[in-house]
């Protein structure tokens, strides 16, 4: 979820929705401060943008907060690339980088997934 | 996820993903065909409206494809309107209705809630 003030969404989530707060992190080089809340074996992720001239920044100016992407975990990133690949969808990573937690991630084009823009997600080994 | 094309946003979501298909029903008084795919203990949602006057009818010709909104479950739909209400947030039902596998639902209004369109559903009993 794109929002503007980190600290409000973390106190929605984490104190009306009672969802435990379990990470916070600046990603310098994805320009945002980023929150993870767990709910379920699942997260709710809040993004704030580091300046305006950032992914966030300008989802933010177009659409206002909300719903941003989604996010799918899984075992082999590399491999779950190679297979999108080979079935001819559209990707914006070719390569996985580094995410959230010491995570691997990569962006798929919402083109090719619905109008989607969805992110797979390889934990680091000690969160798998 | 509001979708134009039920049959094409289940193939990439099942065949792709490989997600199970759970669910698919009619809910004419919502003016959507639902489909509900397992990915762990979530559900992606699929929603096609029946007409363009309809909630996800206009959201699609207003946004095109993609995030709509976002569910959590809950074991006391009432009691977490209550308490929702009694913290002055902003719902749009007041009361729970009549949702997807004969769960009760309502809406949270996104002005409340970061600007999410969120929904609680408190599962028939069967499925809890």
């Amino acid at each position: 979820m794109a929002v503007v003030d980190l600290d409000a969404a973390i106190a929605v989530h984490r104190d009306t929705y009672g969802m435990p707060l379990v990470h916070r992190e600046t990603i310098a080089e994805q320009g945002v401060e980023a929150a993870l809340l767990d709910v379920g074996d699942s997260h709710v992720e809040l993004l704030a943008p580091l300046s305006g001239d950032t992914p966030i920044g300008r989802f933010l100016a177009k659409h206002g907060p909300g719903l941003h992407h989604v996010a799918y975990r899984v075992d082999d990133i590399a491999a779950v690339l190679d297979d999108l690949r080979a079935a001819g969808l559209r990707l914006i990573d070719d390569a996985p980088r580094a995410g959230i937690r010491g995570s691997q991630v990569a962006f798929l084009h919402p083109s090719s997934f619905g109008g989607v823009l969805t992110e797979l997600v390889q934990p680091a080994a000690v969160h798998a």
